[in-house]
């Protein structure tokens, strides 16, 4: 049954466990950013709405500016201003200039600006334009920035900060985003106990929730905390009644083989197909169980919270995202190691690391601790990792980091 | 009264323009996360609260195991068992052993833990133990992970998911963070309206809102957005005094020169010392305005809303982490770029890029695109900058990125 796994192989089966689709729901703009887009966002009308100006200056014809030059300015009657947000006083006759500002309305009959550094006012009613200008010049013409139709986003594309200025732009002030992932919570140990509480002699208190709580939240899942459970088989299976409604369920605790071993039985008796696979060669994080129960995905992380927080961000939090519908992917970045880091081929280590810019190169900085420490979590800003077919790395050589 | 700095010049005076020191304030775990903790954090209790083993075996005195080999093993007396999160049934007496899973508390008179792969049992009163253990061996002695009086965290961290482990370790559930500063947002302009309106012929929606509230959130800011104002002098002085009690004003718009004058004569005039700068030179974010008023902090940023994303992120975003008590510093990322891309020197520039790896190496894909087009905004994951000294960068060379 103790089937282990490479990390490869492990991040494929988990990937292709389920083939859920995700639900949509709306959100207004407030809430929008980090969500997921539930359908490709179509441009549904022409930005800007009206030609508009891009410099302070005079709509003009360009073709009443051809062949002014400094020494033998174009002379054009001023026909009025165009107001800001309202509309030209009227159109343009040949000969004419009209005073506009930066995101004004072109009125009809021009077709650019002379930026007004390029002018001279002779009288009330003449300017003296200094150089030509083309047609299209200083201008925004109708639908140059997005044309209505074209499709800008994908499904599946998590809205950044930036994508509302356009969602803002079009009006479109509710936006159909996928559903957050519901993921269920669960403790496991008889020594553990809610950290409001005292603990009495021989007891701790659960850290799990808390870490991945917050995990799945900036996973952009929707946390299910369902509490501590003693290591006996019925109060499994009562808590596991409880994760009814969710997408996803992440057990951790477990850190002796008896207990982890119950937490595979209890996932396989749960449902069908029951655990995929028991162990992962990385470190840390070996004792991984994952199992699919009634096409709900289930983890067995370890207790220990280093471990748990490694195995979730290695393979836990790929499929939070792929549940969102996101395609987003994990971003490992090339750095140098600062120094000589040991690993046995064949396992995929992940060491804590602070990362640093020097003379335009990144580094790592490999930190000590061990994996069942607190205090080796406090440390770094990554995770390095060694791959399974290198034995380690040297001081100076390349490796990746995933930034924390 | 135009006064153009460089970035750097910038940067410095605003990050000097207040000294106001952020106000603590008390959450639970469960809102802790991306909070900026308000004092150091001191560890109140040792972790662990009692020697645990970290294996399953049995607990024993380590000079009881002395010598032991496969061939010649030591035979101990098994006492019992230590159950999960209670006490241990008895104390140790010489030539014991304990049954104990991993995190079980060792018993008095053991000071390690033999792994289960090392022993046998030989009847149910005897364990042979194959190979000798040194004290200290298999266990985290008390305190041996945190200890009591131990600052781990200073003032001013961000809190990540990890820490929460710690807090939760400690059964710290309510943390002291500094609170979130307050930041008004003001988008003016005539010619605007707000999104869920339909624009008239020569009106546009206001993107900035959506896009500023949304930044000043992600850079841990309260938003508080205070709408549209037109461009008239009498409704600008109207809306800042609606600002009492903000850390923090944001105007943007003004894309006139007409208009920027305004903002700069309004913010001037509402405050001591008023406006400090007007312009700094950077591409895109010029037309970029700051003052204080009444030891407020005013940014005037463009209504061009790259040129607002770049103004933000490049200037604005560094006095809020300021305002949080946080002591966060932007990070440039070293990258090599993929085209040549052209700079005035003695202007810094910032041009949006798609960052990628390959073959080891992170390199930046510049993006074409108008400032003034909100389609820029969209694509790219990265701002490329090329710094003043820099008459531009050639294809291959190195540059710096801040991850957007």
């Amino acid at each position: 049954m103790l089937t282990v796994l490479s990390v490869t192989e492990a991040a494929e089966k988990i990937l292709h466990s389920t083939d859920a689709r995700p639900v949509a729901e709306s959100v207004g703009l407030d809430g929008a950013v980090g969500r997921v887009l539930a359908a490709p966002l179509t441009i549904t009308a022409d930005l800007p709405p009206f030609p508009r100006s891009s410099m302070d200056g005079y709509a003009v014809a360009a073709r009443d500016t051809y062949g002014a030059a400094e020494s033998l300015p174009a002379l054009l009657t001023v026909a009025g201003e165009v107001p800001m947000g309202g509309v030209p006083p009227a159109a343009l006759a040949p000969g004419q200039a009209m005073r506009i500002a930066t995101g004004g309305m072109l009125p009809e009959g021009s077709d650019a600006v002379v930026m007004v550094e390029h002018t001279e006012i002779l009288d009330a009613m003449t300017v003296a334009v200094g150089r030509p200008v083309a047609p299209g010049e200083n201008i925004v013409a109708r639908g140059e920035d997005l044309r209505a139709g074209q499709t800008v986003l994908p499904a599946g594309h998590r809205l950044r900060a930036r994508d509302l200025a356009v969602l803002a732009a079009l009006g479109l002030v509710r936006v159909a985003v996928t559903r957050r992932p519901r993921v269920a919570i669960i403790s496991t140990g008889d020594e553990l106990v809610p950290p409001e509480q005292d603990p009495a002699p021989g007891q701790i208190r659960d850290v799990n929730t808390a870490l991945l709580t917050a995990l799945v939240q900036q996973a952009g899942g929707e946390a299910v905390p369902l509490g501590i459970v003693p290591d006996r088989e019925e109060a499994f299976f009562a808590v596991l009644r409880r994760t009814a409604g969710c997408d996803c369920v992440i057990l951790s605790g477990g850190s002796s083989a008896g207990a982890r071993d119950l937490t595979a039985a209890v996932i396989d008796r749960f449902g069908r197909p029951g655990v995929l696979f028991h162990g992962v060669s990385m470190r840390p994080g070996k004792p991984f169980i994952f199992g699919v129960a009634d096409t709900v995905p289930y983890f067995g992380l370890s207790g220990n919270p280093t471990s748990a927080l490694v195995g979730f961000i290695v393979l836990v939090r790929p499929l939070l995202w792929k549940l969102s519908g996101s395609t987003e992917r994990q971003l490992f970045i090339p750095v140098r190691v600062e120094r000589s880091l040991p690993s046995a081929g064949g396992r995929e280590d992940y060491y804590r690391a602070q990362v640093f810019e020097q003379e335009g190169e990144l580094w790592a900085r490999p930190l000590p601790g061990q994996a069942g420490l607190l205090s080796t979590m406090l440390h770094g800003n990554a995770l390095l990792r060694i791959q399974e077919h290198c034995e380690g790395v040297e001081a100076g050589e390349k490796a990746a980091v995933l930034l924390l």
